[in-house]
């Protein structure tokens, strides 16, 4: 089929990236996949959310988090292939990028304890001081078992969207560190050894400017619990990343950064996930794309297969190609956050280019991945609404794709406040000038320059429309931009 | 607020159709979900697929599903509000639809069984001898407890699109009846006292004109179990309708009509599923539109309530437009269906008309419910995706209202062919002639013969944007053609 | 059959007690068992640890229990039938144990509840202030089902038959009430509106004696939640009362009685409990016995109906007629309790004699009931460790029984520890003194007084087959004491 | 402590029967238990019963049993350490015992598919015809993950005990095989490759004479399935057996042995179950001490460790010697079985004191395994009824203990019967006359000697506490003439 790509990530990584120094490394990741993880990631989707084990027998509280034996052979794997040591050991985060979308193919809530792993190193690295980064940083690297975890919270009950409004945590100076004392609502990798969390430093003006980033290890120096785990939620998919509610109770932690700049080391944080997020989108569209097409290829109705149905077949095509635009959007995120990850204020307009296309990336993907997994649903027939077949599991997978790190409705007002601010779309056209999709995207950024002189209310309320386009003929453009691909080309 | 009358399907059903003879019987059944339906319901999702005692402790096989029993009490509410009998008595399906819909804003997959009995009652009434109706009749309009309920059962293990292959359950003439021996895989209502089955009579010819139309009892004329259940589907929702796989084993059965016309028969059949599916689609949609406005009233970002974000605003204006279209395109076909019903062969043009209109029905309107209740969970940001909020299920049962009776694939060909054979375009903008959408249908009527003048090949590999538009337009229009709606006029 | 009479808890009643003012409420009560409650308790055991609904979508703590609605049905039927209100109405607990014990005969974790409701009310009614007796009195003892329910909550994470050494949980005096801080750990009818709690006024000695009892409601003045509840325990059995642990913090309180007679007021709750556990494990036993007869009357081996077979027919004789003795003991503390719960100290030889009593009965029905229970599954064979015939269920109700209010050990200990100090054994024998059964007991008696003259440690080592024996013995002499009884008599 | 030994089986095993060669695997294998094996278990039994996959997406039956991964690797750990392999590599079950032994210290249940196993191995190996045994054997006996897996399926519907009665299966000739067409009712080890069940030839005498022993192999010799699983069966424990109900369609099958001793072989296959439920049943108890010796040695109350609680330190010492007592009887009933499973009718006096032993062992050791168990749980206090602690666990495993193979009902009557046909009560005095628990035994066999002169009726109503201390004596003086005990003598 010219389509066969579709049915391994190390292959559409070869057709649209081509060979990198670490297809060695892709290959054996994925044949584990194949051979181990799939059966253990489905294990791990079946038994919902975890338990945790809050008191030992002894009564002492513990908070553990009990998860089938399988689940941490299956976590260490992406550990052990360099998710997170190779980025600094040869200083770029390709390998990382490459290694969550393979992981997000087979298992797209298992990327995410390696994204916020990642998104604790990486601020950490920066802004953390040397007694800090000594001691907490070669855990993090560790290219054994006893690797520790990262987590980023932020998210408070009130909602992650207005962070200045809704982050209650209070931070209070304690000797040479911090405590901190608040609720985290949404917390990702719940029992990590080190977090990245949001407060607010006793005094602090309100809003997001008041706002700081902490690092908050797993245990106190005391060797005690510095924070305790409310409970998992009970999510619908992802099931690979406990997500639970934290309760920080004078819990010791350590200032990144500048209190007055927390704001910018928070939003770098988002970076990295909302990179994370699209690239995890399309690995899981392709996934769906791939399953739809095994089941068409072995479905017989009126007397043929049901993949050569004419109307079917059309669909193939074009989420294919819809697939590969995707992936080029995602991807020249993720290669613009490598180039600039390391900037500080202010910013180049290359970070700002880089912020438009996160929150394009973001949004796109995430559409598509929920789209591609409700038609491979679809093609599935009956079998796809029924539990034992797991078809209906990549819809329940993008739908948490689509509203972590933001919705569409953020991602859509965040990007045009980039565009109203530093032009960001004008950035773009350039960076696109030699992809043929350019005059597809110089009609629309005229259109946003008229659209940008709205007054607000209006601006936001007619926004949608042209910034869907706007996303869709930006991910054609990047495609073309793309080296040439074998495989669309055989 | 404008759209205040979405909280409640009777709102929208007195605006829409404006009053009936049943507006108390609504009124009544709406406040009894509101009062203890709801959590009924709620709790029925949550236990997931019912229990099916296959044996009591004596070894007898039994094949009893065990709900919490509440689900009983769920279940009498709508036979004894009318959705069977008062069709009978008051010689029209007019208070079937009404309360259909009614009951599928709350629980979209109760209005299942409430739909296969109406499929197994039509069809009985219209085509069965008199022994057979006067036997099995009177059981099924009961207005107490004690009503019948009736299934519905064409799939098997092959697939459904395609019955003239894939049925293999074959009739063996036995006395003054028949014996069923085969297996049932997506059998709705499973454990029904009544079904009405598709078979091939032994000797009969391959393909669809092979086959014919069989009602089953649950009990042989000795008492003893006509069928047993294999087991019940594992589905991810409609859990209020028990689908199970069912195995005839020389299962007593009875000939509806003659077998020759036995396809026609089950085609009739599926007609009121379709229109079922549809107004239940657009319930499911006004739920999901309702509950995001409830939520998007409460929460609180960026200093104001959500629901007075000019994008979510223009969002909810969008929804609630869309949503009166859909219910227009769904309340034309179920009134034609009550025209034509009982029509039989040769059919009129009015109901090739009808046809049409289902096939776009059922298409436009679960295409509706899936989107909205993917928008509807974005609302909710974080706890859109939490199983404790329950907002994820209507996504849930929005997918199986996409894929049950066939998925937009199949609506969309059927469709066509319908067009192709009948001309029911034409038919269907003459019948729409007065309404001022009319000019866009026109032009898409136009687009159409021009499309049916292709090579079938490409005719279907190129159908799919022109159907959708032409489903889209033509509930628009029907729209226009409604009786002046007061809430969107105040 | 002789022990027909064993499939009611109401004829048990009748014949084992006699007519009381009560027949009607009783009769009526196990008719709404019979056609309704049998099926809610079962689907409630199934479906397991229900939820806590910890925040609404607003973001507000809230902490509701979410059972299947037909769970509320079913506890207030007993509030409803007065299993508080006529206690105080008629002054006498003697209808309370009459539904309590008709309760546990079909769920004996719903009787719970029950009882401590009870458990808050009597020390309320004798301890409690004017001011608060208003307060709160008269939403116990509602008629309707509005009625608030009470609850006990002593035990903290490091055990809870140590309370002097183990409650942390401190009470400081907050104007004209107390704040309570601290968690507990095994909390019944967690979400109850008023609880007793034990707490330790700060700066109170260490120990029992510095222990006191507080009334907490669930709501503060201010309308807040007064306690929040960590988690539900995930029980294997009485899943019909939420047993939770419950997070005390600065939460409002009222002492009962004087704080340094507070290790007085905790034991007398304690006495109601013991008792409820009493007559709820002797209904269990007989639950079991009436499962195991069913079964046995309709199973058939080697050509007869198991229930002929001579072993099990000889079981089937003894179980009644240990039954028989269980219940005397359970009965005979029950009426002691009536007559002495309203005592002061210093307490009279009646109440110690209670005590010793109350010590027996604990533990030796639960005992019967645990042993009862496993003999009902082996009645099944294989059937009986089906999860899908629920047999298994009375096992895991039993060893809860067995545990809760304190173990068989604890029991042993506690009743040798008042015949050593109040020579209860003594005041036993004279209460017996016209039953049959005197003799043995006299006997027994002789060997206590001998046994009590040993060195503690090994006072404690041999005791167990010697308290065992006197449990059984005592039970016995009861049983002939009891009014002649009609049924056994036929 | 004295009972150190009791945390380990291995130890136990060294302790009670001394050095043998099998030393190294059984240390390896307890290794690989406390470091894997112990969690998968624990994964295998909260995942509670596992999926059937009865239809592969193409629509094919397949019948395939889903276990979490992990399971696969703990059940071939078995199978890899030799428990069927070695037994026929050295020509002695007794690497089978001890690694059954030591298997169900760790995981009872997965006990039996080894159990099953060896139990097909054995007739086939004794009884099948050259082409039989060259065809399925080798496969049974691989060293490699590749190995078959055997399975015995004996019961129907109306129960297990009468199998003359109640087995319906019929066998009828075809060509050189037979084909069985019935339902096994409780099958454990569905899925297994090869299985034993017994079935009647069409034709034969009703009652257990009419009975004979078939293979049946999985796949037909065409290759499709040759069984179907119609569903895995909700047991309360024993999660690491799939035990399901099975439909036999003409299935091929081969004649073990000749028709007319059919139930000679039905019974010989019995032998091998009762004796591994012997072993597995003070396994378990020995787990369940070890369990209770924890958790008391890290509680404390009233100022100590709750272990050193004077009577709860004698409920200790009394364990641990009825462990021991539990462990000969069951450890000499499997050494009679080595030497006599070879043996053809007419069988030896040793044989038929095996039998009596057998049934002793049987019943004593699960009643053992229930009531420690229990007070395991007691030990544990309110965390023993807790789920989350897994010491309920082992009561429910007891209990299935206590059923399979034969409730204690069963056991003693088919105790009393060979002692009645065979004098075997005599043979079992002369074999422990060296025994200084002799006496004892001389006297109940006196005992026993004026029983079986009752008319029959009188001899089973009277029977049970006569048989019960029978059983106790026994494994006491069997305990004596163990040899000397290392760790008892310190």
């Amino acid at each position: 089929m010219p389509f066969d790509f579709v049915r391994s990530p190390y292959a559409l990584l070869q057709d649209m990236v081509g060979p990198t120094p670490y297809d060695g490394v892709l290959k054996e990741y994925e044949a584990w996949w194949e051979q181990e993880g799939r059966a253990i990631s489905d294990a791990v989707d079946r038994a919902q959310t975890p338990w945790v084990r809050m008191f030992d027998t002894a009564g002492k509280r513990v908070d553990e988090i009990l998860y089938p034996p399988d689940y941490r052979r299956m976590l260490k794997q992406g550990y052990r292939s360099g998710v997170l040591w190779r980025a600094f050991r040869d200083q770029t985060l390709l390998p990382s990028f490459l290694l969550l979308y393979l992981t997000s193919f087979y298992d797209c809530g298992l990327s995410c304890p390696y994204t916020v792993s990642l998104s604790t190193v990486l601020p950490l690295s920066k802004y953390g001081d040397a007694a800090i980064k000594e001691r907490f940083l070669p855990n993090l690297l560790r290219e054994d078992d006893a690797v520790w975890q990262g987590a980023t919270w932020m998210t408070e009950i009130k909602g992650g969207s207005d962070l200045g409004a809704n982050v209650e945590t209070v931070a209070v100076p304690q000797g040479d560190a911090w405590q901190l004392t608040g609720d985290k609502y949404f917390a990702s990798n719940a029992g990590a050894e080190l977090a990245v969390a949001a407060a607010r430093p006793k005094g602090a003006p309100a809003g997001v400017r008041g706002l700081a980033l902490f690092l908050v290890p797993r245990w106190r120096r005391s060797g005690e619990l510095n924070y305790t785990i409310r409970r998992l939620k009970d999510k619908i998919a992802t099931r690979s990343v406990p997500t639970g509610e934290i309760e920080l109770r004078d819990s010791e932690a350590y200032l990144l950064g500048s209190a007055e700049e927390g704001i910018y080391l928070i939003l770098e944080v988002l970076n990295v996930s909302r990179i994370s997020n699209s690239l995890g989108s399309v690995a899981l569209a392709q996934r769906a794309i791939a399953d739809a097409l095994s089941f068409a290829e072995s479905r017989v109705a009126f007397g043929r297969r049901i993949v050569e149905h004419p109307m079917l077949r059309t669909q193939f095509d074009e989420r294919v190609r819809d697939l590969r635009a995707a992936f080029a959007l995602a991807w020249e995120a993720s290669r613009l956050l490598n180039e600039v990850w390391q900037e500080r204020r202010p910013y180049s307009d290359r970070y700002h280019l880089f912020r438009l296309l996160a929150h394009l990336a973001k949004y796109w993907t995430a559409e598509f991945a929920v789209q591609t997994a409700k038609w491979c649903m679809e093609v599935h027939g009956g079998l796809g609404v029924l539990a034992e077949f797991r078809v209906e599991r990549w819809l329940r997978e993008a739908m948490i794709l689509a509203i972590w790190e933001g919705t569409a409705h953020r991602q859509l007002l965040d990007g045009l406040e980039v565009m109203e601010r530093k032009q960001a779309h004008h950035t773009l056209l350039q960076y696109l000038a030699p992809a043929s999709g350019a005059p597809e995207v110089r009609e629309i950024v005229e259109a946003i320059d008229a659209h940008l002189k709205l007054p607000i209310e209006e601006r936001e309320r007619t926004w949608e429309p042209i910034g869907t386009r706007f996303a869709k003929v930006t991910a054609e453009a990047l495609l073309q931009k793309m080296p040439v691909q074998k495989t669309s080309a055989s």
